[in-house]
């Protein structure tokens, strides 16, 4: 039997086809007047994309550099920082905060439930002078959705200077982030999410605040220099250099997603989720995630069954890859991505084959059940909602 | 929302990745040792496709340029032939023998319906002299497979010297068709269909009854003159300039269904054009095809829809191309596809698709029960049929 590779992991992610033709166009040079044109068309579609008017610096790098870029940037040895965790990229920005000599507070949720926006004011209240506030709008490892918006407030409340720094690699394009209103200063994106391009980009938005940060902050960067970049961009350049075919794919993809809007990118995701999410009740499987993401369903193993072999047979058997749980959730969990190329075709094959697969392993499910959930659901949300406007 | 485009006409049909990027390929010339280890390849793996020793030419052309060629190289002005027609594809052989001045017999079944062995057999006892008997192993317009193997073995049967002509180009790598050991003596294929490249090359396999026929065949040819190219193809040439790129993407096509297998690849359409009839059985439609081919399966549209409306809607709301009836099926029946690249999952999803579709027309159908029929027949089939060896 034939069986299609399909990823439905929350990132990489399927490739936007349109992209990945133009990923495989004849090499051009990046000092040429040919590519400063590529890099001024993703410097201006990347605001749209990312819904601000500040700068978006972006990398030849994993998200993970563009994280490291948010600390190296704006902090100086012993700044205190508070991390907001609750999975692994929660305790990826403890780590890297720690690797830069800061001094670290935490507030902890456990993995799947969501940050509590009361324990961090609480927490911001007892501490005193603070730098900055990390945390992720998507915490990609359980699902779960933090409230960017009220940990931003309260943030800038109780503590003005301190700077506002989102992980928003699979929360941008999944969910609203009003990052001018928010008043959130460092925001980070990754290319292989939402933007439906390969691996290999990094996205750093950069408010004022964040600017005049910058401008005194001690600790050492080379590589991942924010001002570095900026003052490239205004010639039209990069600092170094950068992976030119990626550029070019992303280039397409902006385009793509200027034509589509913003707001039915982010729509396409939060109905595909909501659609999965009665699916997987409809399977008698339960949701992981408290506050579930619209970029992806975590979802747990049922009992006696590890989501090892779900994982497996999911490729073995269909071609579909799927998440594993991370770290401590490895077995336990598994999740399934919603964000960008997707569409509700997508979604239902992928649905039918969780049902046969964890038939084979011994659940027993009823077969198309799932299925039946996500078109009902499908057919309210789409006769209920009209499609926001382009643009 | 998203809407992928996606295929699932009888042909064209989806590409497979891999022959897509090499579709893309620098261009090659087509005088050069690069492109006549491609030829040779063609040539090559070909004759595994269509399981035969016969020699299989090509031509840079639509399926019907081999159709034609079947008549010019075999027959003279005037030749008794006999047609056995039951859909448009059946009606193509009528007119190209009539354009060529053959003298035309028929034997006709309803739209739907499968040809008559028995009629066949009549009709041959009963006319004299007769040269040729062309019919198709799928009739592509109604969803019907035709008996290849009887009609041939009757044909040799009662008039030995009469060529058995078959239009395999939906039969070929989706179903059983022995040339040799039915003494097929010409079969047409088109890259377009389980061959999994963009249409624009034609297929003709030729037996030595065949080759010996051609050397006293009046009617005039000149492109599609078989011998011209079966003298080029042993100095490794063609004998006009091919569709280059078409050729390189069709060697990587025909690698990977010799990796595959051709019995998997003909189970692969076997499989998924079963589940797809139980599907539309549960959903209480009913198959047009009297003997439904696996390559596509025809559907009734049901009672006060027009299937030119299932067709449009399948395409507005979920990017799905599904064929309607051609002639004085459309608006009547829809076809999909299950030839070439496909897989379970592409078909559940359509089924998924359908169900919101007919229910958006008005009509009452359960959500969901196509697919669980398709996946309760896809269990017994893969449960109870271990997949053939490679090659």
């Amino acid at each position: 039997m034939i069986r299609k590779p399909r990823l439905f992991t929350p990132g990489p992610t399927p490739l936007l086809p349109e992209a990945q033709a133009a990923l495989a166009a004849p090499a051009l040079h990046h000092r040429t007047a040919a590519f400063r044109g590529v890099l001024d068309r993703v410097r201006d579609t990347l605001k749209y994309f990312f819904g601000t008017t500040n700068e978006v610096v972006f990398f030849t790098s994993s998200g993970t550099g563009a994280m490291e870029a948010a600390i190296a940037n704006f902090f100086s040895p012993g700044d205190r920082v508070l991390v907001g965790t609750a999975g692994k990229f929660g305790e990826r920005w403890v780590e890297l905060a720690n690797a830069y000599g800061l001094q670290v507070e935490k507030v902890e949720s456990p993995y799947g439930k969501a940050l509590s926006a009361d324990k961090i004011k609480e927490t911001l209240q007892q501490l005193g002078d603070l730098r900055g506030v990390f945390f992720q709008a998507t915490e990609s490892s359980t699902g779960v959705r933090h409230d960017t918006e009220s940990i931003a407030r309260i943030t800038r409340q109780i503590r003005p200077d301190a700077l506002v720094v989102v992980d928003a690699i699979t929360g941008l394009g999944t969910s609203e982030l009003d990052i001018d209103e928010w008043e959130l200063d460092v925001v980070i994106g990754g290319s292989q999410k939402a933007l439906m391009v390969p691996p290999g980009l990094s996205f750093v938005s950069v408010s004022d605040r964040a600017w005049q940060r910058a401008k005194t902050a001690k600790l050492p960067r080379y590589y991942f220099d924010l001002q570095k970049e900026r003052e490239a961009a205004r010639k039209h350049d990069t600092a170094f250099t950068p992976a030119t075919s990626l550029l070019v794919g992303l280039v397409v993809a902006l385009d793509r997603i200027h034509q589509l809007g913003r707001a039915n990118l982010i729509r396409n995701a939060q109905v595909l989720a909501d659609c999965t999410r009665h699916a997987v009740q409809a399977l008698d499987l339960k949701l992981f995630a408290e506050v579930p993401a619209d970029a992806l369903t975590a979802v747990c193993a049922p009992s006696g069954i590890s989501s090892n072999d779900i994982e497996k047979q999911m490729n073995e058997q269909f071609g579909a890859v799927v998440a594993n749980g991370q770290g401590s959730m490895k077995g336990k969990i598994f999740r399934i991505a919603h964000l960008g190329y997707y569409d509700f075709t997508d979604m239902v094959g992928l649905i039918a084959a969780l049902e046969l697969v964890l038939t084979s392993l011994g659940y027993s499910c009823n077969l198309g059940a799932g299925v039946r959930a996500a078109q009902n659901r499908f057919i309210e949300l789409v006769a209920s909602v009209r499609e926001p406007a382009s643009r």
